[in-house]
């Protein structure tokens, strides 16, 4: 049954390398939060159709400064970080994990604190236009589980990941699973909770199996964690070569490449999400597009911790499955148009090189249909969802973007490119997750 | 006579390295638009001075939420490229000045054109936080004059540059000065005649020598413009070395590098303002040094044209006057928050490197303090104006800016950085330009 419509000017991902343009559309939302048809205003069924839902008012008509596109999909986000957002980030990663970043993270253990916090994150992902987001949370149970209730009460889809870390070596004693046992065993117990908790919502969060990182955890934790994935066909969230030091951690422990020790762990499978992977050798790259695994491009942060720049560009023609994170907080920004803006930007400061002297890496420029579809339909393959498409059978996860300049004579090429260098969360009039409105600043 | 007085946390740059915070800073501005004096709390006569400018009734307690910081110089905006904002970015030059910006800067003969676009951008600019601008305008003197207009109405401090493009091999026959002698002469007419409309208002533009850049003109308007700068003892604007293509040009035509032709027609003076110089060679930015000539950093659009990102830190500490620019349309934010985060975040970028093979260049880092101080002083330096300062003496340009957040263990400094990686147009709360609220988004 269909229960609302809009009709406006529409932008959505075919592929890596194509947006659509689709002037007036009408777009038909069932009652089970799906997109039930699409249909072009050179549709002969057009008005028919039109008229039809009108008859049963149900039909919103966006004013003519208003374009609809897909809500993005953050692939990676440290939900407790969000209050130290834009702190530390010109301290070296050391200082940033302990001075900031473990003792913040311990705090989640108070639930009033948790609950503050991740109501306000929730609502600022959902007003930066972010619909779907997969979460890190703490180690914490009940965290993680008032994480997965503000989601569903506000309305964002996500997949959230009870934080599994118990190597002694590399966490702190007042921030670290007591042992591997628990690590996986509190994990276990977190799936069974938060399949409870969402049970008959048609927001349920998806329970993620959540290894920090390689050099926070032991060998007995990451194959427990391993097993678990199989066992309950779960998607992984993890961390892969994001910088030097964690490139070289896992060739000095394990005298492989951090991706072939997740591989060894069973944690490489299709549903595997990889945050950052700036520091991937081609044969780490081949690995991953042999498992399926996609990566979570995380440029802003990766500006700041990386130590480069990921080659999206030669990712996605290789065949890797590649989206968008803005990996709060080592990203400073909830935003994904901030971090698809600066994708564009650090694609091409790698293919120009930086100083007078280097001349850069030639074919590593993408253009801003690419971040767009990172942020849409690259996010979405990662996590198997229907969503990230203005399209029949998708979600009806969407954004509502005003216009706030009139440019009579622009292309509907150049008038996409323009919004996304120039939509922040104050041009948003409409967030809709699931076929509701779950922003609204259309008046 | 003071007329108005604020009283809230303020942070003002002191230098490149440092910027100081002054917890519930009375600050007291008198009617010629000056900060007349900066009382901080710990201050014997502060209670003193608080009463008797609240018996007077001119007193503005700010809320707890609110902060006040110096308004931004924007030291490179070219004023008609406002409405391709974002367009053509990832075309090569040639076709984003062919088939974009000069049939678009061609249309300024249409003076109802102008009006409608440059009230447009002063608004924009100022809803930004921007509280100075040096603008590029284009060769219509009167649609220059409007943009004047616009300013002091709207109360924008500007400086503004008729541009002068008269080299026939460099330029489009439907947009290009006559002659050299035209271009030198129609500058000069334009320094007069915007005298006379600025007379008498303390906000009127200061005329700005333009010639576009070297390529676009002729040895004998290059040589005339330099001469005019003399005469009138005038700011000079244009652009060097921005790309690996404007540098090389300069070496064809002349044998000499873009900086050195320059000087060459008397235009690298102390008060000559240089866009982008990502391939300045050591000797051109010891010759920037001597000459006392600043540098216009502006790391969006760097990483669209530059081939390079500008080594700020060196540059600073080599003792080379530095600020921050727009650069509207080649970058495509009329943001100075948004060009400071990238500051930072390139600098990071240069420092680590690009590539996996690649080890970067040590010291190239730069911290948002030092962000803050090339939107802020160095700009206001650059321009040789008292501004850019919460500090007594300086003219009163100023932000009010709300922080959406409640971080209460959080000491001033994180909170400088948070702010300052999180505050965009939606969090200004007032724009204070000559002692006046130009911007109020106060209630």
């Amino acid at each position: 049954m269909i229960t609302r419509a809009l009709v406006g000017d529409a932008y959505t991902p075919v592929n890596a390398n194509e947006v659509a343009y689709l002037p007036q559309a009408l777009i038909e939302i069932d009652s089970s939060g799906r997109i039930d048809r699409v249909t072009p205003a050179a549709d002969p069924s057009y008005a028919a159709r039109l008229k039809a839902a009108e008859v049963q008012h149900l039909v919103e008509h966006l004013p003519a400064d208003q374009v609809i596109w897909p809500g993005f999909v953050d692939l990676h986000v440290h939900a407790p970080q969000w209050p130290q957002a834009g702190l530390a980030l010109d301290k070296p990663l050391a200082a940033w994990l302990n001075d900031y970043t473990f003792p913040l993270e311990a705090k989640y253990d108070d639930l009033a604190f948790a609950k503050r916090v991740y109501h306000e994150l929730v609502h600022e992902l959902l007003s930066q236009g972010t619909t779907t987001v997969l979460f890190f949370g703490t180690i914490h149970t009940a965290a993680n589980l008032e994480l997965a209730r503000q989601c569903m009460q506000q309305g964002l889809r996500a997949a959230i990941g009870r934080v599994a870390m118990d190597n002694p070596d590399q966490t702190p004693d007042y921030y670290r699973d007591a042992s591997a046992g628990e690590a996986v065993a509190a994990t276990e117990r977190f799936i069974h909770q938060l399949k409870e908790l969402g049970a008959e919502n048609p927001l349920a969060p998806l329970p993620v199996i959540t290894p920090r990182f390689v050099p926070s955890c032991s060998d007995e934790a990451l194959a427990g964690l391993g097993r678990l994935a199989h066992q309950y066909d779960l998607p992984i969230q993890t961390h892969v070569s994001e910088s030097n030091w964690e490139h070289q951690y896992a060739i000095d422990r394990f005298g492989m490449h951090d991706a072939a020790v997740l591989d060894h762990f069973g944690l490489l499978t299709e549903k595997a999400v990889l945050a950052h992977g700036t520091q991937l050798a081609p044969k780490d790259q081949a690995l991953l597009r042999e498992r399926g695994s996609a990566l979570a491009h995380c440029p802003i942060s990766n500006a700041y911790f990386g130590n480069g720049v990921l080659p999206v560009q030669e990712l996605l023609a290789a065949g890797n499955q590649v989206g968008l994170g803005t990996d709060i907080s080592g990203g400073y920004s909830p935003s994904l148009y901030d971090n698809l803006r600066h994708a564009v930007a650090l694609s091409q400061v790698r293919n120009d090189g930086v100083t007078t002297q280097d001349a850069g890496t030639a074919g590593s420029r993408i253009s801003m249909t690419t971040a767009f579809y990172l942020a849409t339909l690259g996010g979405a393959k990662a996590l198997h969802l229907p969503v990230g498409q203005v399209q029949a059978g998708c979600l009806a996860d969407l954004q509502v973007v005003s216009d706030r300049f009139t440019r009579p004579a622009e292309s509907p090429q150049d008038r996409f490119e323009r919004l996304m260098y120039q939509t922040t969360a104050r041009e948003l009039r409409q967030v809709i997750v699931h076929g509701e409105t779950v922003i609204d600043h259309a008046g």
